[in-house]
């Protein structure tokens, strides 16, 4: 593919510095046609770049600057990538959509998210908040310009597994005859024409997470007042602060009872007033169980509202989704240090890339509750095979990176699509794009459930904590001390 | 000092490593008058002492070869140094008593701790039981040959920095006038005759903590089935999925509501139905804020039972004394993995020694409550002095040596001294034998409070939680999700 406008890329972090080379060689881009635009002195890394003619613009995009510096900088035509962490996605989207600039991201972001952490309610601080306001204008805006919402690895390349993995499921399901006639009709139908959230109904697919384990490590120790993450450092410490926010299914029997259910929106979601990384769940990644964060995020919101089934103007069913994030040791250690800096962030900083001397980032879709238990598809992906692909990068800014590139060759191909979330977007054609850069595809089946290896060490405190009639339950998966 | 009879050393793990070079230089001993006895073969480590003449002995202690061992190595007068972390105190406390052999250790253990952790009440597993059935014995024995329990760093050399602090506290109350002419009095009366548990009720001491920071870090990564510790693995994951223990102050009105009160001996702790590595507190070392796990330690209970005060036969004032523990980053993950794990200890074990390359262990006793609001006296111990006093070890392993150092000088200068916990020992000896190994010894105020850098994030949840009347409620110090 050729694509002769500009480049706009805001925010110049680990993830676009993976993008970049990627890119260029995709789309036979030229450096001459990139302008990056960070808040944060790049010069440095990008000297090759602008040695080759890239525009490196140091500034800050604020409410009052964003129209400026994009007029400046693009013009109809021309594409923005959007990996800054603080850029209100409303703001951009609009003035993307009026000057007819084509937009992608890898997460909605708002303009200084941790501010009044403290007056805010969960609900104001929500992710829900900020898609129930998106959902109107993608109705709105349906043959506009496109803008393509959320599209890096999780969320983004998660929605592609979680599609992939329902036709992996049932297609096992029919062929093991799991399912008598009548059903297996039923699901065929499903299955050929790939309607997926009654096709999830039908498999009986009760919870899904995004479940993530990160063994990516050094041999340089972490100084105790630096913050590590395999990705952005300010948007893991945003998201981890956040309150816990996740996809609540039909089948719940209990709530947390400190729980907001929104009662405007599409209402698909609750949010705990909790931080997510002091929110624990139970979940699994091939071969092990793991104990995750339950960090907010996007593909929680869209990935369930996308599975709901409504009839009669009633969600008569819709998964649980949640993410379930066990990042790498020295992120835990960072995020166990912001506690006892009451949140507040390390004054250094380190995104670990050339320092990494072992480990995989194993992120992917476990699909629960069908004829299987459970069933797991995505990426796994070593730091050895992520730097052949990238040199200097790592495991995490690949994935992000493959499902961003998916992302921009996507858009590009389709000008006029108003917007859209990656659940929107054919999923084997996302999935054909990002494949070569993630490593091992897995979709296999296990017959884990929370329960599966749970012991309970002091009965008298949570035998009421635990449902052994559904295993599927909410309330299973909560990790409690 | 000189000592012409025999050492049994039972185990023989790392602290052990970092005690023998001490001992033969304090003592003047010969590697022939050693004998160490340990389940795993250490044959490797002990190479250069058994070329001088220490016999080594690989086998197990177990309740059916526990006396035939013993007999075989230990006579009257001989002392036996108990590191292991499976042998049953009172078995081997009442053979010691028995064959007049002196008797040391640094925690109260028993066999199989870990056993049936599933069936048992948090009472049952509790530390609280076994100090319970050891004070009796202990009026029963009192002229027997000495056996000096838990007399390692925490518990052990805790009680001399409580001591310590209170003194130092108590100092400077009159020098700064801070009491009026007759509690002024009364508290000098106190001071002089060192009498400790009316003198910190007289301060108006509410909670103590043994609060320990861990910086120390290593340039090699942990890897993913690796337990990593800084002291004994197994003593470590042991204590940590035991149920969480504390002393129980006289000023609190607010009990966890799933808190044990035993109603069988002192009755000074509660036990929680929680595990010591998923109980967390705010707490405070030089100079910042942590938050600790609240493992199990005999400190808090020794320290809690002897600062009580008894009047009419009703304790009238007694601290809260707990443990708070933020140990080094590995172990941090360590702890994390072992959730996931179920808490089966890891394949692979490690404890870091000569890998560290930066960090210290701060471990010291948190006096809060008096006039000055917290005061912390303590070890700040750098891996870089460690390893100048005894190459090979690391900060911890050197802070317990130092303190069993000074245990094993105690009683072999008072032989007849029955059943002895730290509290009972003269403070001034021990810290004057340990302190050339403790780095920088440190006692110092701090306006310190858990509610002075407390922010609530989510008022609608936990505004109950926090008692802004008396900030010395355990309440205040529980950290919450």
């Amino acid at each position: 593919m050729e694509f002769t406008h500009r480049v706009v890329m805001i925010g110049f972090g680990v993830v676009a510095r993976t993008l970049l080379p990627l890119l260029l060689k995709h789309l036979k881009l030229s450096p001459a046609q990139f302008v990056v635009i960070d808040l944060a002195d790049r010069r440095d890394v990008l000297e090759p770049w602008i040695a080759k003619g890239l525009t490196f613009v140091h500034e800050r995009i604020t409410p009052f600057s964003l129209a400026r510096l994009l007029s400046t900088h693009a013009r109809a035509g021309d594409l923005i990538i959007d990996l800054a962490w603080s850029v209100d996605c409303f703001d951009i989207v609009q003035w993307a959509r009026d000057n007819e600039v084509l937009y992608v991201n890898a997460s909605l972001e708002s303009w200084n998210p941790g501010d009044e952490m403290e007056r805010k309610t969960p609900l104001e601080k929500s992710l829900y908040a900020r898609y129930a306001r998106l959902l109107p204008l993608q109705q709105r805006w349906r043959h506009s310009t496109t803008a393509l919402i959320d599209q890096g690895a999780n969320p983004g390349l998660i929605s592609t597994f979680v599609k992939t993995g329902l036709l992996d499921i049932a297609t096992a399901t029919l062929r093991e005859n799991k399912f008598a006639r009548p059903a297996a009709r039923h699901l065929e139908r499903l299955l050929e024409r790939e309607d997926f959230a009654p096709l999830a109904r039908a498999l009986g697919v009760r919870a899904i997470h995004c479940s993530e384990c990160d063994t990516q490590r050094a041999n340089v120790a972490k100084a105790p007042d630096e913050f590590v993450s395999t990705w952005s450092v300010e948007a893991m410490w945003e998201e981890s602060i956040s309150p816990c926010e996740l996809g609540w299914g039909t089948h719940e029997t209990w709530t947390p009872p400190a729980a907001t259910r929104p009662t405007t929106g599409p209402g698909n979601q609750i949010i705990l007033p909790q931080m997510g990384l002091n929110s624990w769940v139970r979940s699994w990644v091939p071969q092990q169980e793991i104990v995750g964060m339950l960090v907010t995020h996007g593909e929680s919101f869209s990935l369930s509202h996308t599975l709901s089934v409504v009839a009669r103007g009633r969600v008569v069913y819709r998964p649980t989704v949640n993410y379930a994030y066990m990042p790498c040791g020295d992120t835990l250690v960072s995020l166990h240090e912001l506690r006892a800096r009451n949140y507040e962030l390390h004054p250094r900083t380190r995104v670990p890339t050339h320092e990494l001397v072992a480990g995989t980032d194993t992120v992917g879709a476990l699909i629960m509750g069908h004829p299987f238990k459970s069933w797991w598809t995505g990426s796994m992906l070593s730091i050895a095979e992520a730097r052949k692909h990238v040199p200097g990068a790592n495991a995490t800014t690949v994935q992000v990176s493959a499902g961003v590139l998916a992302s921009v060759l996507w858009t590009l191909r389709n000008p006029r699509q108003g917007i859209r979330l990656p659940e929107d977007l054919p999923h084997s054609e996302i999935l054909a794009t990002a494949a070569p850069y993630l490593g091992e595809l897995v979709s296999i089946r296990s017959d884990w459930t929370p329960l599966s290896r749970y012991r309970n060490y002091f009965s008298e405190e949570t035998a009421a904590d635990v449902d052994h009639q559904d295993p599927w339950q909410f309330r299973n998966f909560l990790f409690r001390p």
